[in-house]
């Protein structure tokens, strides 16, 4: 299983957000997940923005937990945006090309799950997305396929209308190849300035997605705590998994819904794919 | 600009084939080319059949003259026939994935070349590749399109005929882009029997090809060489560029050729794509 | 924590040693270890013996369980006598020079285990190996120390009293230092004829070691498993885990002991170190 | 043949100096050397200075020319002091480890060139390191240990006086081993503040090294250059090879000196190794 964190806020070293529990409230129990504990090992992959007009990617198949340079490069880059994934490879090669998250332009895109029954969906899958597209895609991964066919629906414009068109036409595509439950996990865009997260899955039995909840407030129930202090009231993350020990810090995002992070501000809006023949 | 060579005969270790000229005369000047020479470093492979049903394969993407790994294989492995090639990378991404030979069932395919215009074509030729093959293909190159191309028109039954039918199709493709000069390269298929391989380019400037006169001649011409007596008479090799100092050693295959190596039987026949409209 | 098995008998394919259980009883759940379970993925190594003078080495610092490389080439050798090893890293860096097994000449070594202090140690450590091999150390663990403390101690002549020199060293060097408890692990040594394994730390609460009983035993106990019956009576494993169902299959060795594997011949014998002051 | 190059000045962004030299009239013609020509492909490494107390490090083993993460890396990170190398392995295994620049504490190295009869040397050269220091070494280049003996014979106080005492200890080593002309190289060091080259061989004939001359000299005879004058006056550069076409921006370094830049002034002074007889 794959795990993902995004993060926005006031420019945090990359080094505070992914190594240092210790030192950051909200990342402290990530540690056990992006920092030491092997068990996802097939690929990391990091993202961030800075001054340039598309974000920095970095992305090695070397174990999360041995590559000298992530580490040096994350106590040196510092940003307010940026989202960070392990990957736990299912079927699909081990390389570069098929590491989260994937860039196009100025978007991000990662995914934690995946679509039962690609192999067999692929070609149908890769005939919908946008032609002037269809030679970006590098690696062979469903969850690139997902990305590609958000672009094709309009992510740029209207990011949820475009991933539930996307998730809408795998869950048509799948009905014709008789699979049942094609659709699983959880999803993250970002434009660099909102960020966007789905929670869904066709069986509705969908991957865990969590929000940190209002700083302001936990900086006001844990006066003592300066590593909270340092994070502007604006900060954000949301995570695939439960994260943290600080009481009250994570809210779960409720299953087919979509969290849509703006400044400080978040929005929760249930999610619904949309069949393209609705779409006509 | 790749690098190859394919070589049927007695059993040789790879050692020799690859990087031993000193011991084998037939590849002795090869050593420039696949060992120490670093021009083309964007991945080895190698592709070898042995006592199994299915090829042996090892592919890499560090370059060709630091890998021990492959050394050491090199030195303890033995096969009647073995594909070997050295990539240059032109776009692609420098992955295994990309790698020749690429392996299908009982078939290796490898290319030195390319197709003009491939980015802006790719999806038309990916719509002609078997559904049914389509998401078989794990990288993300030209050379590996023409192979699940040529899948698709037959290669394992008629190899000249896929061959030439896969460059049609992309000939077509190319006249309907506007790209004047599609096809350029050298091509090797075996199905760890036969070996095929061509010269072909829409141009008429295609790249080189040699293939190793009869080995009983050289044996006659060069009674003191050691190395030769150990061949056996049916032993051949077709490469990618003209090797060897040995006068004799080497015919070029002419423009526009497909060279075919059956035990130490060789027939060159002309080559011409056949357009899918001529098909019909 | 490492991971690793000697095995010597009749020649098997690699692949049947290290990725199928179902069709070997012997190495059956080793496969938990060898080959699906991440939690070593710091590096793998085998080492076999063929045809050759110095046994082939492959070592890849790619986890265990995604390279492919490695898939087939155990798909294609076999080998009368193999070592294999799963690194988990220890602070030195992941590198394939810090992989084993360690291969001088015909020998091959590996360790599971650690020299505590070793950091400290290293230089006194390093100026008793013999000055003609101080420069062949490529790595920076102390496994590969270990090996050539030992080749300095006669290794190729009289291993049981070169590694009970060599780890003798080890513990007299650690008093100078003040380090109580420096010595843990198993290792196995083979010059490609006998293989010699050591179980032994200074604590005396080693890691675990076992052996492979009498196979010929196992096939009379056993009379309808087709595997079983293809092997020599005299094939034998040496192995860190307990593996396997098979009531009877496996013997543990006991703590502060030396096995000797010479054909279907297993001799066990106390280990105790040879502090060099009792040598002198 | 390594090549490196050693910035000071204003900062810059890492793509432009290494990636753009239209950008950047002074690295102009660099990019046939850091960017595209795949001459020296055994790894690449870049060190730079930003917040931090220690610099930072980016090494890989991937050929210089398709690194991606080394692309972003570039494109995303500036910095008022850069070394970065471009290796081409003699011997030593192409690992992370052996990549240049070399970092302990604030401290950069680098070094092209090699010390002959190194592999003879490597043990007596290593004793003479300070016993505190020996652990740290984590390669096993010659490079490496010219970094550990200048630190043990006082870099941090007097680079030079160390670096001559440090390559005296190997001329005086090379001597008694009957090595005619052990040190060849250029080496360059920088504490984030000053940074010393070094030009120098046994035998008096040293590979090149030029440093650049006075910016604000330049942008005076080419006041229509706009990349020149994003520069602050103080910029500086040193390099492995003659760069750029600008008539007059390179100067080359004598044989048997040492360059100092401290800002923008620079000092050359004769180099000669200090015997360690002579010190005593």
């Amino acid at each position: 299983m794959c795990r993902w964190l995004a993060y926005s806020g006031s420019p945090v070293l990359m080094e505070d957000l992914l190594y240092k529990p210790e030192h950051s409230l909200i990342v402290q129990s990530m540690s056990s997940t992006m920092g030491a504990e092997p068990t996802n090992g097939d690929g990391f992959g990091v993202g961030w923005y800075g001054d340039r007009d598309t974000p920095g990617l970095f992305r090695s198949i070397e174990p999360a937990w041995s590559d000298r340079n992530r580490h040096d490069m994350a106590a040196h880059i510092s940003s307010p945006r940026v989202f960070a994934h392990i990957r736990a490879a299912i079927g699909s090669p081990v390389q570069q090309t098929n590491c989260h998250p994937f860039r196009q332009g100025r978007w991000l895109w990662m995914h934690n799950g995946f679509i039962d029954g690609f192999h067999a969906m692929k070609r149908d899958l890769a005939l919908a997305v946008d032609p002037d597209r269809y030679a970006d895609m590098e690696g062979t991964t469903d969850s690139e396929m997902l990305l590609f066919l958000a672009l094709t629906f309009g992510l740029e414009d209207d990011p949820p209308t475009a991933v539930a068109r996307a998730v809408g036409l795998v869950e048509e595509t799948a009905q014709r190849h008789g699979i049942r439950f094609p659709m699983q996990g959880t999803m993250a865009t970002t434009d660099g300035a909102t960020t966007w997260a789905f929670r869904y899955s066709t069986e509705g039995k969908s991957r865990s997605l969590f929000h940190s909840t209002d700083v302001s407030m936990l900086k006001q129930q844990y006066p003592d705590n300066p590593e909270l202090h340092e994070l502007s009231d604006d900060a954000r993350m949301v995570v695939s998994e439960p994260l943290g020990e600080l009481r009250g810090a994570w809210r779960e995002v409720p299953e087919a819904s979509c969290v849509v992070i703006r400044g400080g501000e978040e929005t929760i809006t249930p999610f619904k794919p949309l069949m393209p023949a609705r779409i006509g």
